[in-house]
């Protein structure tokens, strides 16, 4: 660390107001525990949550806020009682860093979903009062079961997406079954998420067809991902087509935009799920009527299914795609990602450019 | 008949404007088909449908109207091909009374849901242009596809109501398995739908909890239909103490309401289902992926769960609660309908009053 300060043994790079520029701000990690890992960073996906936060867009954000919910690193201490991981261990931290682990949520391993105390990996207060602080930072602690094994030789930079916009979809496609070879499923949206579900969507069998508003993602939609269909969604004779042909879809688009066209295209008892985040979800009753669809909503996943998920990611070969940048671009990518200008994950060089 | 006139072979009452009122009309049934059984009407029961039809709610109605969905009867003739049905037997008509018979939904006896022409029982176009014609009539024609045997010994004024306002809420109950002993059910508005919700709920052991707008209905929901809880709904307090402990809600309530109060009662991976018909469906996104609760909408069912729920409720006992009216009162029950007061559906008693 080249400007070590009293105390301060955590390099990070922070927003300090809602600018959301960063610069390198040092501060204290907790001393690791028993149960505590400490994971030094190498790799940090950019989410649109960490714009979100050090843009205090939900006028919440607690300043200074270090970013980063995609981190992925190598253990570098583990605490007495660690059974699962040792130092010099590739390992993943996602989204949250903490839960009551007393629910049924957490006994059954879906702790992002725990009613009583789960806590976001940023710019949330940990039980012990604490501002949780993320990825974009050399260090992190945390307790031994919000992290996971990275299988080996899985690249760590590739490994860093998967902890939430990978588990993001994931966790929707395994709990409401997509992955029966031959369903299909519809991807509204072409980004972090949405060109996950395309990869997750042909390893298990699906017939998948991507929506987006711009016809310049056709041609990396069906080759490079391996989309079966493309639909530029403005154009509604081309959506007439697909009247009730699909199982499921997958809304990650980002912005508002009208659920209906998109519920008409489910077959009987589609599914819809959400993991983009809209201002507000307005139905016309009938889109749920007809054919019996639903809808519903989905984030990141539980312990259990993003530790699968990893495994299954390093089985099939699945990568998502990446720009790897160092730490002073995070701004810069920040600014592109709201222009939809990246193809389609963002990751910073933690361990080569934060120094 | 009375006032028979020349070929017109069916008496019954229809509205011939948007006023409603509805008074006698002579009208032809077509000629029994090979696969067809002719049904004496005796009993009809009153949907909400009948007045959304006659009074032109929806400016499609077809004048003369005559409504009525519910329809229990005895077959008085059968076509030369027809196996299920005899001459005297207790049969009811619900719904819809045709559909394309090639398409997955008909060959898995979900009916209703055909894309290609499900056919409604009242205003609609029928596959010979002519316009379908209801229950509050003498007789009718009927493929027997789309015909139900009333178990023996269950009284056919009580059947009638189950041949819509059962099914609406049986379908989702058994399609989303709320038939779990010792799973929780909220029932939201205690009409003709929202009280067989709460007779079934019992019947499949639920913990059932009633939530209504009025005081008033609180000892019967208890002492009458079995319900465990009653929840006034604009009491927010009491709302709360509900925060995630129901595994289903079914939504009868008429009219308007917010959908979010009651999504933050059920728990992880909670299901609401609307069988009313509200103008539009507006959620905030959080009571989506918060949980991971889903919502789904359903009318009426198939002719496979329609003739299982008329065996399920002779088998258990399960009755609707009705008023039994003569036909020259239906004017005056719709009215009574639009303001509450009914407990719990009239049914028409057309074999001793239409004439």
């Amino acid at each position: 660390m080249s400007s070590f300060q009293e105390g301060k043994d955590c390099l990070g790079w922070a927003a300090r107001d809602a600018s959301g520029v960063l610069s390198p701000y040092h501060f204290k990690r907790r001393a690791i525990g028993a149960d505590d890992i400490s994971v030094k960073i190498t790799y940090c996906g950019i989410c649109y949550g960490d714009i979100v936060y050090t843009r205090n867009k939900h006028e919440d954000s607690k300043y200074p806020v270090v970013p980063g919910h995609e981190i992925a690193g190598i253990v570098k201490e583990v605490g007495s009682n660690v059974q699962r991981f040792k130092t010099g261990d590739p390992v993943g931290v996602g989204t949250y860093i903490n839960s009551c682990r007393n629910c049924d949520e957490c006994n059954e391993g879906l702790e992002v979903q725990c009613p009583n105390g789960m806590v976001p990996t940023i710019n949330a207060v940990d039980v012990d009062g604490t501002i949780t602080k993320g990825g974009y930072s050399s260090f992190i602690v945390v307790h031994e079961r919000y992290c996971y094994k990275i299988p080996e030789n899985y690249p760590l930079a590739l490994a860093a997406p998967l902890l939430c916009s990978g588990i993001t979809v994931y966790t929707p496609m395994i709990h409401y079954k997509m992955n029966q070879p031959g369903k299909s499923l519809g991807v509204i949206g072409l980004g972090g998420l949405g060109h996950m579900a395309v990869k997750f969507g042909k390893a298990f069998g699906l017939n998948v067809t991507v929506f987006s508003t711009s016809i310049s993602k056709k041609e990396e939609a069906l080759n490079v991902l391996g989309a079966d269909k493309f639909i530029v969604s403005t154009d509604e004779e081309e959506m007439k087509t697909l009247s009730r042909t699909l199982d499921f879809i997958i809304d990650s688009a980002s912005g508002d935009h009208p659920f209906d066209p998109y519920m008409s295209l489910l077959k009987t008892n589609g599914l819809f799920v959400m993991v983009c985040y809209p201002k507000e979800v307005k139905l016309d009753p009938l889109s749920l009527f007809t054919g019996m669809r639903s809808i519903t909503g989905s984030f990141t996943g539980g312990t259990k299914l993003t530790q699968e998920m990893l495994e299954f990611c390093a089985a099939h070969k699945i990568y998502p795609e990446i720009e790897v940048i160092p730490i002073e671009y995070a701004y810069e990518a920040f600014e592109r990602m709201l222009k939809g200008d990246v193809k389609y994950r963002f990751v910073i060089d933690i361990e080569n450019s934060l120094k």
